[in-house]
């Protein structure tokens, strides 16, 4: 017999957490260390403590509400994702991922099962990066991708600390992050793009991240008169443009699988009257393939340095500001969800994240996976994201059953 | 024999005149009707009156200084420009043209000459339009291009209007600008551009002034995240960026007198991660010739027709949000401009003016033409703004000439 969920209760889990620091137009408002991300906290503690759970914190504020298994010297199963919203956010982004965990460990302990080893449900700490930069911050420092004491020191605008809320909830005194050990971690999410909705697939069985290279491009020539100088006499940097602008976006071309945007272009001064000095602009290129992404970067500099050819009069300046390299979630994992989506006889599609997520970060450490459902639209960090309730109790069918089926 | 100007004691004017709203980088900031204005008049009257020259003013604050001639009731030829400047101004730019008009006067008088008509130097109030807009104020209102009791009404950024303080300095009850009756007007002008000085010329020859068209236009797509979506579902108003660009430029290709200049492309929201969701830019197109501007305007419109084909999940705005039709300058005194410099052996060449002048504003009621000298490196409205005592002196011995030989 199927193991399910108890979608209604889930759903009214989602709903009610919404209320804590919701917004009249329907979104939520609950930035990471507030007083209103501990209310959250609070509930979702309240509802873990109702099913028997344990709870502990570790030393960057993440919490890990516990049901132990027949082996407690076993590192645990975690389910999790993030409490924490953007200041514009959302009913569903990170919270479906924990109250989900929290609804299939219910289940697990209705259905009479003691697991073999420890179920977890991880609330990571400011996973969103608004009120303190970087997102992803309690998983970072779990996988030792952030520095703790650097952490602390992250101040929002009003120049509160991470140390100092950290201090003021009494979170500092707890565990080292890094010392957690953990033997499978599994986030349920909504796609935050729109190919689940487009292709009509109920599961996103997500097989990895993409690799992600920025750049900044400065383009510099001189800045004249647009009524005096001669066409032929000036070094206009928007001459440039058309070329790498149509470079870049073929690159995003390579294959399915590849992303290119050009977010920003400045001209300055930026007067309709005058040719522009000098020009910056961003270029954003994503691969899950690392050497893909690696023949996008080459490409990339062959534009340039064409581009360069073609207009010796300018002077331009590549950066590569960021790579992030390409994850491969394990491939056991990606298996037992595929197999979930499989026995819950949900539509299914493999896919990739473009967007950061706390599983990121863990799967540098632990074998790690992710689902998906879909959301209206692909909108995400808006009051309007949107995600059905069949969908909802979908995703978290298909993570009961890769949970059980790691548990096996 | 040939008459020429004092060119030391041109030079010395300009350099003397420099002193008041001198900046210490070698610049001037006399904004218009300020008290620092007001001393740089009062230099250039006491120079006129020692010369035995008349002033007179109208009720806009524009001044002549007016030399009889043997028929008082015959209309003036008028020599001048404006002695205000930019807050980073330079030395010449207007200046030269008020105190050349000067020095001409001098040279007639010293001559023995005693004209046919009256010959006068006008000192046109606020050409840079830096502390009020719009610029070109006072040859404006005398063109009747704009109104006095409007202009009256324009306020500088403390809110001080032109009505104050042309009231404060005595000017409010003077003559009707617009009733001023005039035979022809001259103006000597750096080029402010890099034409005579790149093709080794010491006079331009004015022959008129581009005529401008400048719009505003709006690609409007679909804003979303830079990873999860696929390139193949996006509307990014970026990718139709290389087409209009490289359209535009090409516009300006049309002939050596074309222009074409974008100078503000402003991708919104103008973050690295997300596909803007709209572009703002604006397109200034200029050309000597209205029937060459106008076919112009229309490669713009089939351009945008063409690029709205290719990219139908877009939405596309073209506005034209000014046009000013093109100034042809006098026959009759660009012969006498051209005449001048063969008589003083000056190099020189025929030219469009591209920047805006006092001369474009009387060209709409009067025989107007203009003579420029080369500036170091096209730059004006700069403390760096160069003239060579050379070229200073070529451009008052030509004026000198013109004024001769239309007072014949």
């Amino acid at each position: 017999m199927t193991l399910t969920i108890n979608a209604p209760r889930l759903w009214n889990n989602l709903m009610q957490i919404a209320n804590i620091g919701g917004t009249p137009d329907g979104g939520c408002d609950r930035q990471a260390l507030t007083d209103t991300d501990l209310s959250g906290r609070e509930l979702f503690i309240d509802w873990c403590v109702q099913v028997g759970l344990k709870i502990s914190y570790d030393a960057v504020g993440n919490m890990f509400a516990r049901l132990d298994g027949q082996d407690n010297s076993l590192s645990p199963i975690v389910l999790g994702s993030h409490l924490d919203t953007q200041p514009t956010g959302g009913k569903y982004d990170g919270i479906l991922g924990v109250l989900a965990g929290l609804e299939v460990v219910r289940c697990i302990r209705e259905a009479g099962i003691k697991p073999n080893r420890p179920v977890e449900i991880a609330n990571w700490m400011n996973e969103e990066g608004a009120r303190f930069a970087p997102a992803m911050m309690g998983s970072g420092v779990y996988a030792g991708m952030l520095d703790l004491a650097q952490v602390r020191d992250a101040a929002d605008k009003e120049g509160i600390t991470v140390g100092q809320e950290l201090d003021r909830h009494g979170y500092s005194g707890f565990a080292d992050p890094t010392g957690k050990d953990i033997h499978a971690y599994l986030e349920l999410h909504i796609e935050q793009g729109p190919v689940l909705e487009q292709t009509e697939k109920t599961i996103g069985v997500v097989t990895g991240a993409q690799g992600i290279r920025w750049y900044d491009v400065s383009i510099r020539g001189q800045e004249v008169h647009a009524g005096p100088f001669p066409m032929g006499m000036r070094r206009d940097p928007v001459a440039a443009l058309p070329e790498i602008i149509a470079g870049v976006l073929e690159i995003g071309r390579t294959d399915e699988h590849a992303r290119a945007t050009i977010g920003q272009i400045d001209t300055c001064p930026g007067s309709r009257n005058v040719v522009p000095g000098q020009i910056e602009m961003s270029i954003d290129l994503r691969h899950p393939d690392e050497a893909v992404l690696t023949s996008m970067n080459e490409r990339l500099e062959a534009i340039l340095a064409s581009v360069m050819d073609d207009h010796k009069g300018l002077k331009f300046d590549l950066n590569q500001i960021w790579h992030s390299p390409v994850v491969d979630f394990d491939a056991k994992l990606v298996k037992a969800v595929l197999n979930g989506a499989l026995e819950h006889g949900c539509s299914h599609l493999n896919i990739i994240s473009g967007a950061g997520h706390d599983a990121l970060m863990v799967a540098r450490k632990a074998p790690t996976t992710m689902i998906f459902i879909p959301c209206k639209d692909g909108l995400s960090h808006n009051p309007a994201e949107s995600a059905t309730p069949e969908h909802v109790g979908a995703g978290a069918n298909v993570l009961l059953s890769a949970t059980l089926e790691l548990l096996n």
